[in-house]
């Protein structure tokens, strides 16, 4: 099965973005002059997965950033809703997370960047993440979209690396221990 | 007005208890031989502030762990309630923060420990948080008691030394940057 990975940013908080969804609160003074991983990161995977919600938030940079494939899980968006230029680099599915990770095995992916709020969340409650890099913005903003959600039960990890960088980012990297 | 200073661990969903008040995930292997500053914090601050629900956990532990006075801010509990045994360390007052830290500014206290999850968010919210050192434990919950809650508006945060250790836990230290 391929594996899925996290690399994202939070607040203190532990919020992904406000509640209306802006994250102007990630620019940090400094932070775009320092390495946090994310190239080496996105050199490491096969491609992405998101939601429609982060997929719809990235449409709207109007670049579209991203040169590997980008599954979004949609049951809503149709093929024929993706935009001309990108049609090469993106395709909707429908399928659920341990599904999805057995069919991209199957198509030649080893790892996966998991990507959005709501879909870290369903992969993480169904064991599909082996590690994933938090980096931690020092900032509380009281209320937002949360990274985390419910769990079935603990979710244990061992820490592996910690770093932090003169913006005032920390950024840690954990991997998922297998329950017993 | 004296200051007040938080040292807290959470998982790493923020967390600071289970819904039932239960720390047991907070005992990780290897962590009890770790130095995490808990002693040189408690010989830098002249005593506590914690609510009822953290006081009445720590009775609980049947010893009494603080040599330094304890303020519980209470509107309920009397000094009738108070065990002989600790009735020359702890006092129950019902001032609110700022009043309470003008008090004890006059009464010599230069720093004070903020412990507890709704004291601690109340004193974050009207600024009487000078710096925090916050204690990840390499778990998700899933849910709980979170640490941080509602906020009037952001509060930034200057990250002064993050710290790891074999155990897996992750200290960092942040200073509250003063609003414009």
């Amino acid at each position: 099965m391929t594996s899925g990975h996290i690399f994202i940013a939070t607040s203190l908080d532990g919020y992904i973005a406000r509640e209306d969804g802006s994250i102007d609160w990630l620019e940090v003074p400094g932070a775009e002059l320092e390495d946090h991983g994310f190239a080496e990161m996105m050199a490491s995977v096969d491609g992405l997965i998101m939601g429609r919600g982060t997929y719809e938030k990235v449409l709207e940079f109007g670049v579209w950033p991203y040169e590997k494939p980008v599954i979004v899980l949609t049951r809503s968006l149709k093929a024929a809703d993706i935009p001309e230029h990108i049609k090469d680099k993106v395709s909707f599915r429908a399928s659920d997370p341990a599904e999805l990770m057995t069919d991209l095995a199957r198509e030649g992916w080893i790892r996966a960047y998991v990507d959005g709020g709501r879909v870290i969340q369903s992969f993480l409650s169904v064991g599909l993440i082996k590690d994933m890099v938090l980096t931690r913005v020092p900032v509380l903003l009281g209320g937002g979209r949360p990274l985390f959600g419910a769990l079935q039960g603990d979710i244990r990890l061992n820490h592996v690396e910690t770093q932090s960088f003169p913006s005032g980012l920390v950024s840690s990297r954990y991997q998922i221990i297998e329950p017993d």
